[in-house]
């Protein structure tokens, strides 16, 4: 089989987290979310407490429009913040990962530290607000008064996040290879449609 | 066969007719772009050279920014403009060819005007800039010279008439299902993917 590098990125209630563990499972390739954590506090040296707390801030947009307004993005490596030492990290951690062979990556500006690798495919997985809502709800039990505000905090967050770090436009078709709406399909065939299209993807 | 009623935006240059040609000839349906205008004057009343007319004007993107500062769109019909009787005869037409059974359409807000269908399958074709000049140059005989502009000039028509009518961002993800850059895929292996896509799409 010739490597796959695939990423995710998907909005939250999409079932973008499924599609890739379901396509790491159908290929037998490492899958990276979580788990990418566990590689990082390994690989880098910071503690993994250090790195849950690193992801909290990360979550906080309102931490990443400040440092964005500062300009820490462009000082030396010596007076980076915490948050960007640990992206450094993350993002060494995924390119070493992709060195290594197959797998399939969720989220973490993947589709950008990879971009130009030829097994790269870059997918992005979205629906429509009330789908997102349904199965965030049935499957991942979020409680229906908070699920409106967790699911556009959690977007926006993703998108600041990404913005910050890549200076591109979270969710853009122009990132991605392949972008789908997982409302009007079953989850096992956006799997099928995205390996399909790992087998015809010219490599350049 | 299901009915498949599939819509085809696409940036100048990502072979997006060429897909749509090669999909209704796979599917052996009908195909529809600038055979619209046949139809379209067929049953519309006006004459095919009052609508070349309109298309021009539909290209010029200034004339939609002076008509849409105007809120032309918001007049009674009697006080719509030519272009905005032509759409909406075009509107009619694209219904009715719907109605009529599985067809390939391309351009012309045809996602929009289909959007809700069960049947209707919305796609968007893209790449890099530096592929769609190749095809350009290469397959549709631009010079090379004029190619930029030609197709910097072309896209921001599209994107305004798209935006002018449905009061939407073309290109934005979320008017289509699917989202395919062309530029890492045969257009053999495009069509197949659209194709097997309508296959599992669920009708709802």
């Amino acid at each position: 089989m010739d490597k796959k590098l695939i990423t995710i990125s998907r909005e939250f209630g999409s079932g973008g987290r499924l599609i890739g563990k379901r396509l790491a499972e159908k290929l037998d390739i490492p899958y990276y979310d979580k788990e990418l954590l566990d590689r990082i506090a390994e690989e880098s040296g910071f503690s993994k407490e250090m790195i849950v707390e690193a992801e909290k801030k990360a979550k906080n947009s309102f931490l990443y429009s400040l440092a964005s307004a500062m300009g820490t993005g462009e000082a030396g490596p010596e007076s980076l913040s915490l948050n960007e030492r640990f992206f450094l990290a993350q993002f060494d951690t995924i390119r070493r990962i992709a060195d290594e062979g197959s797998c399939v990556i969720v989220g973490r500006c993947a589709d950008y530290v990879l971009r130009g690798m030829p097994e790269a495919t870059n997918v992005f997985i979205y629906a429509e607000e009330a789908d997102k809502i349904k199965r965030a709800v049935q499957e991942y039990g979020v409680p229906e008064d908070s699920v409106k505000k967790l699911m556009k905090d959690t977007d926006k967050a993703r998108a600041n996040y990404y913005s910050y770090h890549t200076g591109r436009k979270w969710g853009d078709h122009v990132n991605y290879n392949l972008s789908i709406d997982s409302g009007y399909i079953e989850i096992e065939d956006i799997v099928d449609l995205i390996i399909k299209y790992t087998d015809v993807k010219l490599y350049r």
